[in-house]
């Protein structure tokens, strides 16, 4: 095999209660890569379509994830590998841009070298990447874009990842207003320290919420989708969040909150009609606004990252 | 049936990473409590061998519990109840010696009506009996006695238990320094505040709990045996708290962690041989100190309160 072109997808982080752990895979929204061999040694960007990134691969996530990758292969290597990046995933959004362009580029050379890594050491690699695009290492929207379906970061050091199940025929709708939120100010927006009676409820929520996905309890999942501690402060940055959210849930969804660090907004549906339904309301809500904005309908995807072509 | 005879078990609450929300059923370690239809109408505690606890129904867990029932029977009884309690759990012990009480007596009025109330309606009279004991109506320990296994209080307004799977051959060692913590002491050195990145590692941990005991994983579930929040403050008030901590893992438990809000220390081994491993090495350790214990081997029940006899 000399070349792959893969689906990288969007993913969500921060699933309400699982704050910083708990993320999912999306199945149709998302960007698309061409990784091939190439003569000359080392990692290329050759190509960026969709959004304006820089070219140099010690700059861009998908060639730092890239070059942690060949890092860590120990054979020596007579070729090199060069990336086209066809983005759909506006950086900013909430919905894993950079965490497509890295887990994408590490999935595709492991591929090209025949699975040299587990996707365990994928997730590692492509955390490089994120750390270049976030500052810190986080591996909550790798995770899920490479393994799939719902994830749990267990832990960080040492990285462990667990794979959940997820709920059978899953849709997230999701809003995307075009607005930036300023990394830093997501951040210093959250308080250091948390009331214990608060983070109690979260952590039942947590267990609740893992518990609901392997019984396939669309009841539970839903009461299990509440978010004491981050949504109350970040929702602020957000225009019109709480009608919004007032409106998916109206509207049949399962559950709504922020995606990432926003300033995307998820909702989970029971099936595709009910996510359809959900994007007509928040449609329409959204309208109202001056703020321009997207809307994604997609299933939850329990594959991650799919192969789409190889020569 | 005219009078139903009760095992009570034992309980452990707050394990590890489960402040507040998880716990678990013994099999073996328990209180006996004999309940029978008399003449005279309410409730009356005839016995109470091996403790010194009031007799009168409204200072009396499992009176205050019972009475919680039968105020919310609709039908009028011409007859009322009498109980006798022989008490093993020593109130104090951090093994849910007040919930025996109070699920024991609930779950014996209701066989003795035919079952007109769920388990769920059990545990939210058995909390009346836990609210007189420790002042707040605290689930935690009467949801295992009363449903089994592992439970999960995911939250107490409304009440909703969720019953999780428990690992096969669960064993758990516990040691009781008999040494008394007032209960006073136990909530004030625990913070109001904790860090959230404290409060992030802990939910991951709960969430890979759960997935753990649905995977019947003992790694996974060894592993998330952490407590970040509250053991770091509690075990300051039971001696030797870390040598014994060191010396159980060492013999081979797959965690450590104090019940309740202690004195006593239970620990986690995967079946019998190991449980009495981490048994001698408890003792071998506590022996030099100048205080009376007392250790305990038991089986997880995935039962709950079992009827001994009925007349």
């Amino acid at each position: 095999m000399n070349e792959i072109t893969i689906f990288a997808p969007a993913t969500i982080a921060n699933i309400s209660c699982g704050f910083d752990v708990l993320g999912c895979c999306l199945d149709t929204v998302g960007d698309e890569m061409v990784v091939r061999k190439v003569p000359e040694k080392g990692v290329k960007i050759s190509k960026i379509e969709g959004v304006d990134l820089p070219f140099e691969s010690d700059k861009n996530v998908a060639g730092v994830a890239a070059l942690a990758l060949l890092n860590e292969f120990k054979k020596k290597l007579d070729f090199g590998f060069e990336i086209d990046i066809y983005k759909n995933i506006k950086p900013g959004s909430g919905i894993g841009s950079s965490a497509a362009s890295a887990a994408g580029a590490v999935f595709a050379i492991n591929e090209l070298l025949n699975k040299p890594f587990s996707k365990l050491q994928l997730v590692e690699f492509a955390r490089k990447g994120e750390e270049l695009a976030c500052g810190s290492p986080i591996a909550d929207n790798v995770a899920p874009a490479i393994f799939g379906g719902f994830t749990l970061v267990k832990s960080t050091n040492p990285l462990n990842i667990i794979e959940l199940p997820s709920l059978e025929g899953l849709y997230t709708t999701i809003l995307h207003p075009q607005i930036e939120i300023k990394t830093e100010d997501s951040r210093t927006i959250l308080p250091k320290k948390v009331a214990l009676t608060d983070a109690v409820k979260q952590w039942a929520n947590v267990g609740a919420l893992v518990h609901a996905l392997h019984t396939n309890d669309y009841n539970l999942f839903s009461e299990s989708l509440t978010d004491f501690i981050v949504e109350p402060h970040r929702s602020k940055l957000i225009y019109g969040f709480d009608k919004v959210k007032e409106s998916a849930l109206k509207a049949g969804a399962l559950g709504c909150g922020i995606s990432g660090s926003g300033p995307s907004i998820f909702t989970f549906s029971k099936n595709h009609q009910i996510a359809e339904n959900v994007a007509n309301s928040l449609n329409s809500i959204y309208l109202k606004n001056n703020i321009p904005f997207k809307i994604y309908i997609s299933k939850i995807s329990t594959q991650g990252i799919k192969i789409i072509n190889t020569k």
